[in-house]
């Protein structure tokens, strides 16, 4: 069975949430920060990376979430939540599964940004930067959505599982909100009623308590 | 046939030796860097993200690396230069393609990091941030081409591809250089002897000119 090593309040419950998506058994092993935001040393030992999140499975400890969802939905969920090679919207899928890399690091960027001397010259030259990128990209989510119910098309696939932190828990740490957004601000609506979100966020998500 | 957007000097470079990795016909489109550094306004106007690479083939524009890899890969070249979802190397081929996105994300940061004020707080704590993860990261690839001659296992595949840009162009733009690391040093040698590579960075590389 798949041991999710979860630290609070992170990333690994996007998860949590695939384990509850594909109905699979998981164990669910909780890590606090220390106080000064930090994972501890306990969970950074866990894996080379001591990133959140780290995934164990059998003798295999790995991490990344989109080396995970992969690995997850093609050795344990029979591919669901993806788009097969053959489907008309497969690069849609792809495009959408990377998009979230490129915007979370753009948003890690930014983040840093705002607490940084606004005088600074580099400061000045990497928020514009920045700010651009994360425009573009949220444009894009808006337009995306205008058209499609889902990222990747008309179902829910990880590509939605995998992006949706950066909605919901990033405003959380002065991230972007969906507010302005009608179509983002929609789609999060939408997306939050599913059971399985509504599970997983009770168990691993930001306002969830070590269990007892 | 496919349509590679080049911009110089940029990660397209590596769409470019992908295509001549799997001897697939290619059509190159080459875009200069404004004086700035920045894109042009017609590169940032094929598609909404405005980053490199970016490729057409037929109606499909699509950017984003990995999904520009994997949909060549998949759609394209048979499935060749990746690892099966039997294999065992399976979960090492995976992890090391998303290897690329967290380690680019770092190296953005501590670049930046290196021209902002280094007496500014903010600056320092994501200094600090930044060099944890971007040392943990080397060490890891260091330990790793201990093990085994290629990232995914002991065959070149698109992991490696994915992740070479790091090793040879970023330290031109001041990231960290590979000269200290032996394990790393012997790979790139190796890698770089690859006849494709070597085509294809005389194509595109950093140190290409556009064609005549």
């Amino acid at each position: 069975m798949i041991t999710i090593y979860h630290l609070g309040v992170s990333q690994s419950d996007r998860v949590v949430w695939l384990m509850e998506e594909l109905a699979l058994p998981y164990n669910l092993e909780w890590f606090d920060r220390q106080e000064s935001g930090m994972a501890p040393p306990e969970y950074k030992a866990l894996h080379p990376a001591g990133t959140a999140p780290i995934i164990r499975d059998g003798d295999l400890v790995l991490s990344e979430s989109r080396a995970i969802v992969d690995y997850i939905i093609n050795r344990h969920g029979n591919g669901r939540l993806q788009v097969g090679v053959d489907q008309p919207n497969y690069p849609d899928y792809l495009y959408w599964m990377s998009f979230r890399d490129s915007l979370q690091g753009n948003l890690m960027l930014q983040l840093f940004l705002k607490s940084a001397r606004p005088d600074d010259p580099a400061v000045q030259r990497a928020g514009l930067f920045a700010n651009d990128r994360v425009d573009r990209q949220y444009a894009q989510l808006e337009d995306r959505l205008g058209q499609s119910d889902y990222l990747a098309g008309p179902e829910f696939t990880a590509a939605d599982l995998i992006n949706f932190f950066a909605f919901t828990t990033m405003p959380l740490f002065g991230g972007p909100g969906v507010d302005k957004l009608p179509n983002l601000s929609r789609y999060v609506q939408r997306v939050s009623q599913r059971p399985s979100y509504i599970k997983s966020m009770a168990i691993a998500g930001p306002d969830a308590k070590r269990p007892a």
